[in-house]
């Protein structure tokens, strides 16, 4: 498979920075093609601004999509939006690799969310979950977390994972079309023993060689739902 | 009451800033004070970073919680971090002003979040959920939302609106000790008429001057959890 890490943590040599490099190595070693976009590497851009756009639709009035829409026509998105977009385009498989802050991606990450899934480019005129452009191809959650697993349940502090996750797997992930296999989390990352982490590492390496065939999560089909492109995008 | 609004919208003419000036309005027009701070307005810096920090307590690995607790001791938080800080110990109540993207923040203000709700200034050392420093003061989300409401039932494609806005509810302004009131939500705000629109501004203006006598929505005290203060933070 041809793979796409998104990793966003601003310290090389941090677990969540190894889980990152345990990816590389296992995927090509297992003979898959790898890209990496280190956000904090790259200094990535967070925020969504008029700078995204070589050309605008309305130099006058910014609305973030209705210039996402003329950029995608015009081909007139930054080059660091554009870079993003043709990894993306050439990926099988999408892995966002990240710490888990305040039960959300990293501002740098979902500053990558906000630019680089562009109305026109992943989404829009009628195309969205399984009409979507990037139909297809497959999405895994890698994340460090705080806590452990049993604050992430129901009946728990936090409520269950699946919980948290919801706004990225459905309303971002599925959202562009994108099919989730089971997130891997590495619990209390930062407050288990080294051996533990080093027994993550190792579930983590087996988790990859499995990627490209691993089971889906429930996709929500359009279909499933009344009238569904009737409005909105 | 005092009144912090983190707004957080590139377009000063948008709906989204329109409602932002509502509520500056309303709330003075009713003897409240009010600060705002306005991101984009301010270029706020949305990644958190080394620069976060005037020293360090480790210059040689940044885990930015552990910089934030020394920041936090040593009072050498970036003046950034610092006037956002003094803000927040300033009000009574806090309303984050925003357009949903994603499903969630705009980076600019999960920047926000991640570099100013500090380990040591608002959670850490036993002090989450009802023992947190901020505990006592409330706090409000008004949101633009692409969609219309039917779309945000437990029914509906995307799911309940208070199932997506769960990890800001609970694990993030509960976290830190936030009550919140509903929150406010211009339903696809961008495609409804001009007189629904102004509707939304009348209704929202009616919320804001019941502001500090409005229900509180459930809070997750922390003794209703087992043993909740013996691991993490």
């Amino acid at each position: 498979m041809r793979v796409l890490i998104v990793h966003a943590h601003p310290e090389p040599r941090s677990f969540c920075a190894a889980l990152k490099d345990a990816a590389i190595e296992t995927l090509r070693e297992n003979g898959d093609e790898v890209l990496v976009s280190d956000l904090y590497a790259m200094r990535w851009k967070a925020v969504a601004d008029a700078a995204d756009f070589e050309s605008r639709a309305d130099p006058g009035f910014l609305k973030i999509q209705a210039e996402q829409r003329h950029a995608h026509e015009t081909r007139s998105f930054s080059p660091d939006i554009e870079a993003e977009m043709e990894k993306l385009l050439w990926a099988e498989a999408l892995i966002l690799n990240f710490p888990m802050w305040w039960q959300g991606l990293p501002a740098i990450l979902k500053g990558w969310i906000d630019r680089v899934f562009a109305l026109g480019f992943s989404y829009g005129g009628g195309r969205w979950f399984d009409t979507a452009p990037l139909r297809g191809r497959r999405a895994m959650l890698t994340l460090t977390c705080g806590g452990l697993a049993d604050r992430f349940t129901d009946e728990a502090l936090f409520g269950d994972i699946e919980r948290i996750l919801h706004p990225l797997r459905v309303g971002t992930l599925n959202f562009v079309g994108l099919d989730t296999v089971e997130p891997f989390v590495a619990w209390a990352a930062a407050s288990v023993s080294a051996e533990r982490r080093d027994q993550y590492l190792g579930e983590y390496r087996e988790r990859l060689r499995g990627l490209a065939s691993a089971p889906l999560q429930p996709f929500r089909e359009l279909a499933a739902y009344p009238d569904p492109l009737s409005r909105d995008h």
